[in-house]
């Protein structure tokens, strides 16, 4: 009885420190988008005072600035996701839904996002950076992958990487080439990837 | 008279600069490949010794160890699209010239030169990297572009950057996988590329 209500305060501590520290944390990433998207290079004194949390908790956290740098990267892909599958769902049709990731995928070049992943991506010197790209491109392929079977892929993992990393090639080059996408831009990788994945199966 | 006589003086003087300092950078990108492919971190000194160049040249030539394995890394960028280029020239059906370009690109994965091009990938802190990966696909998507007219693409320019990337991308999935290619593999990119190119001009 005794260890239980022990064993129950315990959890309920380690529960409320873990509650703490994933909002302390989504409190400096948010800071790291904002200092770094603003195209500064913040020193850790300015991103700990903007967000409000004491700088040892900084390097308990993340361990070094480039580490920091690097999660808000990871951070950033894993947002872009969320949002590519939050417009996905507005739609049924699947040419439509491929339409829609590569238009979602390509506004990230857009004026004003655009400046700022330019920043935060020049930034960032994590060791990993070909290894993180290709797990977000490996994320990325795993929303397309559902779409492409829908549109009749004979081999949709493979038809989904390949997709994917077509798509970020493209928003990669716009991003570093400081272009806003056009329709014409979107319109084109739409009408390719389609004719690729509805190719018949064998040629 | 004289003035020529000195002016080509300084010219020869500054050609034969020019030719052994072309020598030295040579033999230190050679040896950074080869040191740094093999999946050791070598110290500046032992690159030198190795090179048989002095400390001082080498600091005057790149500045800094993370600029030299930048300058490693463009350095077999350029090597690779020379052995696709080299590689087209024995292929005249643009059909086959694709699978040519896709299958010499998706060996840089296989199973010796993958672990030396991981291993210096790996060392590669340079802070633009992104950047240079769009330089890298851009050049491979000017090789791209000719097979793609014979192919009859309505967009050349546009279907080869893409192309280029979704190469690119399946490239470094096996390479981060530790994945030697398939012919499986092989045929599957040139079957969507070639669907994606030769699509209908409206879709």
């Amino acid at each position: 009885m005794t260890e239980d209500l022990v064993s129950s305060a315990v959890d309920r501590s380690l529960r409320n420190r873990r509650s703490a520290a994933e909002v302390e944390v989504a409190r400096l990433l948010e800071t790291g988008r904002d200092l770094l998207g603003a195209g500064t290079n913040p020193k850790v004194g300015e991103i700990v005072k903007a967000a409000k949390v004491s700088n040892e908790a900084f390097y308990r956290y993340f361990g070094s600035k480039d580490r920091f740098v690097a999660a808000v990267v990871e951070d950033g892909c894993r947002r872009m996701v969320a949002h590519v599958e939050h417009k996905l769902s507005g739609h049924a049709d699947p040419a439509q839904q491929l339409h829609v990731v590569i238009d979602t995928m390509l506004k990230q070049a857009g004026p004003r996002v655009g400046r700022s992943t330019r920043n935060i991506l020049a930034l960032s010197r994590a060791s990993n950076g070909a290894r993180e790209q290709v797990t977000f491109e490996e994320t990325l392929a795993s929303v397309f992958e559902p779409v492409l079977v829908d549109l009749g892929s004979s081999d949709p993992r493979r038809d989904a990487r390949a997709s994917a990393s077509a798509v970020i090639g493209v928003l990669q080059d716009l991003l570093w080439n400081e272009q806003a996408p056009t329709t014409g831009d979107t319109d084109h990788l739409a009408r390719f990837l389609l004719a690729a994945v509805s190719r018949p199966a064998t040629s």
